[in-house]
């Protein structure tokens, strides 16, 4: 008998008319012959609320605490499905987080370490819908453990490996994963498949559809994920290991991404000598700023040159004053900054085998005379960074030029 | 190092603020060097909350998964707390039911079975404040439960025993426990002690300061406890084994309580033959309907008598069907009941050396001249059923009549 997990996010269990609507699809799939598990979120906003009080209680909360007040949300929807799910005369039960899920690491940011699944096997055997709330397990100490905020998608990727389950469908207020935000481009168009890695490329760089970290989960066990509406009847997007026969002719990017939370920065006048570099990136490293796209233009006639790299906004400060602490080590002439600035990505496995794609963005780009701040590359993603005022032109005029637009134009005209 | 339970009730929890108060209250029971453990209830109204969404969801629904839903409000107390106190400065971390309190019984209202003292004995001993949810531990079976409304008294004591506290203070909205229903008489006066005894037969007729399940354990264990306001510094009332020293100048009488939840049924023209009483009562008994002050006035010259007895308002239907439903084994003329009754007690260590207070409790209200449809004894406690017109007036005269009135007329005038 094929085993899934519904996994169903907080709009989806928002009041218990939105929880009525998730039960008839776990009994749909359950008529249908499968063995379902269900992982749920909090109600929307219910988690807002805890994280509120808490730090209404203490603005420095201890982790430990924190997880023991926020694991609530889910606790109290897993009950109620469970209860509805018996109400349409299905055999129902929760399980809670600390029974069945073991969780190392930092509190209220853990991960899964393993799942006790004899339980599970033996209600999923016999016919009982297994209901469990997301987002958390328990400690080797024994204490509640939350898996940071989305972490009820890793708590579905994990369940799923850990019961060798055949799929996991990730409901949500989306209908699946789509070429770029349909915000910026009206004609972004739905991907019927993706692999792992596009959608870890996706999430990196701004798409918010699945935590990544659910994601790499997936990728390493190989488990199926669907990504579909929890209010609507259609197939979503499937995210698979390798992309097989209907799914290649699809075109070589998956998809395209846009992320405005960057900031640059710029030291002039560097000495070109061996070791400049590593002055600036390893106070950088063990300040745990990410950074990322480092250009780095030497020109050599003049012995000096110019550094360029991009880091979080959120990280600019630090990363200005970790740099500001060391000048004398490093020795540069300025220190230049500018958070007006974004990143935008083209991702597909196509990249990998394809490299005039990368010819053909910048070409693009330079077409409608959008400045390159910095370029950055990996297998099967590429870069650049552009004033923040051209963010959605760089979106939009890349979705059209690789073919994704909604009824495109024919594959001649995007190749 | 003296040892104590704390135990703040919903009315206290509602909210940061209150919680702050709470926890300004557990900083100075632990500065005053005693090792404090703390039992808090879900915020004031979150448990209704919760009942109605499990009401919504399902009208009859699993008590195991109500249990579920319902233990998240304490859960979110406990964390709340924890980091409160600890953002004051004091060592202080919360532990779940499920982790100390083994239940047993049925779900949604269990019973407290054992505590898991270690992990506790090794926080308090280290200088630790350990906050627990109340009304809830973990059944054999490994699932969250619950004690009941009102459980989280029960929790407290039942960890106060287990841990070998000294004493178990209950800090709730009012100051204490009175002689009656201060809104009946506004003369009521607060009682610096009274016994487990006089306790139980107070909450077993209508006062609500404590779950008397939590006064027969306290009773069982001979663990003082103490009643007090949750929001003024008052000493509040003292709940013992024995009354001693300066408490045995109290009145006999500990206090007067009224019930209205009651009604009376008659049946005439029974036979004055063995076997009718237990006819009646069998039935009564097998359908769980808890009977009362039966009150047999045989007339042997008939040969026939009639039989009064005082039931729950909520079982009457069920009690006159099940008679009804017996009517030609037992053999009566008339069933007749009323609902418009109420048992009025006086409840009171003296009781038992004193005969001459049922004597003088009759007087008063004949005096008065409120007529007794039927009466009752205990050990400790002597109820009267009246008209319900007539509860107010005659908890009044007792009130008056048994010394019990604040800054009351001399003793002799009472006596």
């Amino acid at each position: 008998m094929p085993r899934i997990v519904m996994k169903f996010g907080g709009t989806s269990m928002a009041g218990i008319e939105r929880i009525r609507n998730v039960a008839d699809r776990v009994r749909r799939e359950a008529q249908a012959g499968n063995e379902v598990l269900v992982v749920v979120s909090a109600m929307a906003g219910e988690t807002d609320r805890l994280v509120q009080l808490c730090r209404e209680a203490a603005a420095l909360h201890d982790p430990k605490e924190y997880d023991v007040v926020v694991a609530s949300g889910e606790q109290v929807t897993a009950g109620l499905l469970a209860m509805t799910l018996q109400n349409m005369g299905l055999n129902a039960r929760s399980f809670m987080g600390w029974q069945l899920v073991r969780a190392s690491g930092v509190h209220g940011n853990a991960r899964v370490e393993a799942v006790e699944s004899a339980l599970l096997d033996e209600a999923l055997g016999s016919g009982t819908v297994a209901v469990i709330p997301g987002f958390q397990g328990v400690s080797g100490e024994g204490r509640l453990a939350t898996l940071g905020r989305g972490g009820s998608d890793t708590s579905a990727v994990a369940l799923a490996a850990g019961v060798n389950a055949d799929r996991c469908d990730i409901y949500t207020d989306v209908d699946g994963v789509y070429t770029t935000d349909p915000r910026i481009v009206p004609r972004a168009r739905k991907l019927e498949a993706i692999t792992f890695e596009e959608m870890l490329e996706l999430a990196g760089v701004g798409a918010k559809v699945l935590q990544p970290r659910s994601v790499g989960l997936a990728m390493r066990e190989n488990l199926p994920l669907r990504v579909l509406s929890a209010f609507e009847d259609k197939p979503g997007t499937r995210v698979v290991a390798e992309l097989s026969g209907a799914d290649m002719e699809r075109h070589q990017i998956a998809g395209i991404a846009a992320d405005r939370s960057e900031a640059r920065i710029t030291l002039t006048g560097i000495a070109d000598r061996p070791g400049t570099l590593a002055a600036v990136v390893g106070p950088l490293a063990q300040a745990a700023i990410a950074f990322d796209m480092i250009v780095h233009a030497a020109t050599p006639s003049a012995g000096a040159s110019d550094l360029t790299f991009s880091v979080p906004r959120a990280s600019l400060a630090l990363a200005l004053s970790t740099i500001e602490g060391r000048k004398a080590e490093i020795g540069y002439a300025e220190l230049i900054h500018d958070s007006a600035v974004a990143k935008v990505s083209i991702v597909g496995v196509g990249i990998r085998s394809n490299p005039e794609l990368a010819a053909r963005m910048f070409d693009v780009l330079a077409e409608r005379r959008i400045n390159l701040l910095a370029v950055s590359a990996s297998e099967i993603k590429l870069s650049v960074l552009v004033a923040e005022a051209e963010v959605d032109l760089a979106v939009r005029v890349l979705h059209s030029a690789f073919g994704l637009d909604e009824q495109a134009e024919p594959a001649g005209a995007a190749a």
